[in-house]
């Protein structure tokens, strides 16, 4: 198969022996890796330690940017809406999975995946509490001084 | 207006002054705030740094748990798709924000907000590519160690 998802497939699964999640990822650009990522959520206590976000930060730091514009993601498996919008915000364009959502059920972790109509709820359950007395907004501040 | 929204638009409003975009955010657990978040992409390389998600992390290596059950979160701007999936799978249950997305395009930063289409087609791009040949299948490697 491909050997960028050769790889991150090989991370994931030596990601289980270490004890940790079935998840890796890698970046490549212009037929090169340049970064490696894996599922931290067995290491580090940070709930956004998926692989594609662990190569994606590590990437962002190294390059001294946010900007993964021309970059491919190779992910084990496949993204979640987290890791979906922080490549998009990051102009990823080209995401390649090796595993779907279906295998994960499948092997029986439905447990693990979140479904869309979870997050909708959860969203809808969100409340606005408006601006209002004496405080600055933060917004029309930012507005002003991008004008500047 | 309330005391915790109120902080969390502070942290916003002194982001800008400091440079950086006007979000910020604070969780609580028994009427004490415990952690504080601000939007960190002026300062850091890392596109996660949403002030939801840099209080997440604060908070969730401080207590050494990624578990936020009972803990709210209280945003200065309505939390984008990558924090709302972060927060949901933490536990976090309560959420409340200050300034609307529609703030936000009025305030004349619509590039700013990533519509659910975009995300919606940018996910209908991503591409799999099965395993095949010589792989361990990660999910499976995890099956059966899960069940030992």
């Amino acid at each position: 198969m491909d050997k960028f998802m050769k790889k991150a497939v090989e991370l994931a699964a030596n990601n289980v022996r270490d004890g940790g999640e079935p998840y890796g990822a890698v970046i490549v650009k212009d037929g090169e890796i340049v970064a490696e990522g894996i599922n931290t959520l067995h290491k580090e206590y940070d709930i956004s330690g998926h692989a594609e976000l662990v190569a994606m930060r590590k990437l962002q730091k190294e390059i001294q940017s946010n900007d993964l514009t021309g970059y491919v993601m190779y992910a084990s498996g496949a993204p979640c809406e987290m890791c979906q919008v922080a490549m998009y915000n990051s102009g990823i364009k080209e995401v390649y999975f090796g595993q779907s959502l279906d295998e994960v059920v499948e092997a029986g972790f439905s447990e693990d995946v979140t479904t869309q109509e979870e997050i909708d709820q959860f969203v809808q359950s969100m409340k606005q509490i408006p601006l209002s007395g004496d405080v600055e907004n933060p917004i029309q501040l930012y507005a002003k001084r991008e004008n500047k």
